[in-house]
């Protein structure tokens, strides 16, 4: 019989389907078959020398070479960084002038490098342009939240090879996130804790779904995991916003996601995945009751009509064989 | 600028990027090349006279020639039909047994068939098939939520060609369904009227998202649509649950499947879609504030990392246009 999880933090039920369950070493995708990206794309609007073609500059990281890192507004950005928050209200029409920010950071000169190939220096790097956007957007009163996201791979949403981050923020708070918050409020008003420190206690206690630890971060497996191989990295010191991330932090956040998004390379052929922080909303301040964290979702399998129609997902594997699975895994 | 645009029955805000919008007749997919299925697939086990290899038949609805619609459990259940609902609570580790139902409804004798080529009378057989397996799992005590649900295509999570729809009765209400039967009656405790009869009221005055309606439903794209296409049948009479579908709602619903499934296959070439029906979760009598319905949701774009991120959508198509295009579009 097939087990439902309920994950504490979003309410959200999973069912782990034991009887369909695929041992980990069976979602090993293939060896990709294309051919390699060359190190310098002359038309990647990414590549050095053509950074004309993406011209709204917001940051740089420099050195000799020019720059490390950029920060550029999305050509095709879904919100405009110009214009006033107009809301509009016609009994159950409701809507709201798309302004905000939508930002690619271009995390590294060469064209071809997966993520999990950089060193750990260049990842810091790239770790602390997402801060510093994200301190300099928070300012902004018309933004909301900020959502840092990372598309990799085809099925995961890319369209341009060359390695990037986006970041996107919104003039009102989404649904999901509110649920979210008023959730953790909830188990504050009931515990005095926070949930996501608990979770991490507890999970730590149990020991079975830890893929990785530093000083500083911890990276498992959810015990509710909505796919194969769905990752939290959780901060250790309680914090309620990603900007609010210290330098020797962010030194340890790179050195951990080396050892995951290199696991994942190794062990698992390099799979489509998608990441995204996650805060609280950007005009709350530092709260008891909310923690910032990552999550990792490598896109295995796919979502259908059953998801649609309830929200739910089927997890064909068991999140402790996924985490031991990933703790053997090479990393580098 | 782009607008936000907020469902008021699930208050999620839907991103419309109408810098990047499309015209709708640009996400025509271009016609399918593949080889045309045969009629009959010795090693399919749901067409005619392999009926042993899915052995657990739940309902049949007979003719002649054996069988119109047969339902049956899946082979691979998602949930167990044997067995007590047994939470355990351990701290922040919370878990269900995976009692309830998970049937597939074979839809047709034909295995080429695609839904859209069915007869209305066809159509107006596998609702009744829904309604009575619907009527009969509500029965049993454990089940919380009903859920029937389609996979069209590959990109929607078919497995098998031969057209079938899924229902799934699961033990524990799933967060998504009890955060939209929340807002149903906040709507309902602000305003003494349903949500959804509001909703269809406002969308036949504006007439704008209309795509096509019979006496009994109506169909339209939301003003706040997730995606390219997505489209919502609303029943007019108000009632709370798919199993409290009447006789001659089922015939004038397949008249309506027919036209929306039609215009999706000749209007945009068969794409693939997920289709769901929403109801009141299954302890629930008739209530004022919820209405079921079903949503139609064409797999045309992809979710990406700002989706798992902020639970938020981009449609790049303009809600008024898509309905516009498939009000004209060929529907037989």
């Amino acid at each position: 019989m097939s087990e439902l999880r309920q994950n504490i933090i979003t309410r959200e039920w999973v069912i782990i389907a034991k009887e369909r369950a695929k041992r980990p070493d069976e979602l090993v995708r293939p060896k990709k078959q294309t051919a390699p990206l060359a190190a310098y794309d002359s038309h990647c609007p990414f590549c050095p020398g053509n950074e004309g073609m993406s011209a709204d500059e917001k940051y740089r990281i420099a050195d000799r070479e020019g720059w490390k890192v950029r920060v550029v507004t999305n050509k095709f950005p879904a919100l405009s960084q110009e214009g006033d928050r107009i809301r509009r209200i016609d009994g159950v029409f409701r809507s709201m002038s798309g302004v905000g920010f939508h930002e690619v950071v271009i995390e590294h000169r060469r064209h071809d490098l997966s993520p999990a190939l950089y060193s750990v220096e260049e990842l810091a790097t790239v770790l602390a342009a997402f801060r510093q956007r994200y301190i300099q957007m928070r300012k902004d009163p018309r933004v909301e939240a900020i959502i840092i996201f990372k598309n990799h791979g085809e099925s995961a949403g890319t369209s341009l090879q060359h390695p990037h981050t986006q970041i996107a923020a919104t003039p009102i708070v989404p649904a999901q996130i509110r649920h979210r918050l008023d959730e953790a409020i909830r188990f504050f008003d009931e515990t005095g804790e926070c949930v996501f420190c608990t979770t991490l206690r507890r999970e730590l206690e149990a020991r079975v779904r830890i893929v990785a630890s530093t000083d500083s971060f911890v990276a498992f497996i959810p015990y509710a995991a909505l796919s194969p191989f769905h990752l939290w990295i959780f901060p250790v010191r309680h914090c309620s916003s990603f900007d609010g991330i210290e330098d020797f932090e962010i030194t340890d956040l790179a050195a951990m996601l080396h050892t995951v998004l290199g696991k994942l390379y190794h062990g698992l052929n390099d799979p489509d995945y998608n990441f995204s922080i996650r805060s609280i909303p950007a005009r709350e301040g530092q709260r008891e009751y909310f923690h910032w964290y990552l999550t990792v979702i490598p896109r295995i399998a796919r979502t259908a009509g059953f998801e649609i129609g309830s929200g739910m997902y089927i997890n064909t594997t068991l999140p402790e064989e996924s985490a031991s699975f990933l703790r053997t895994a090479r990393a580098d």
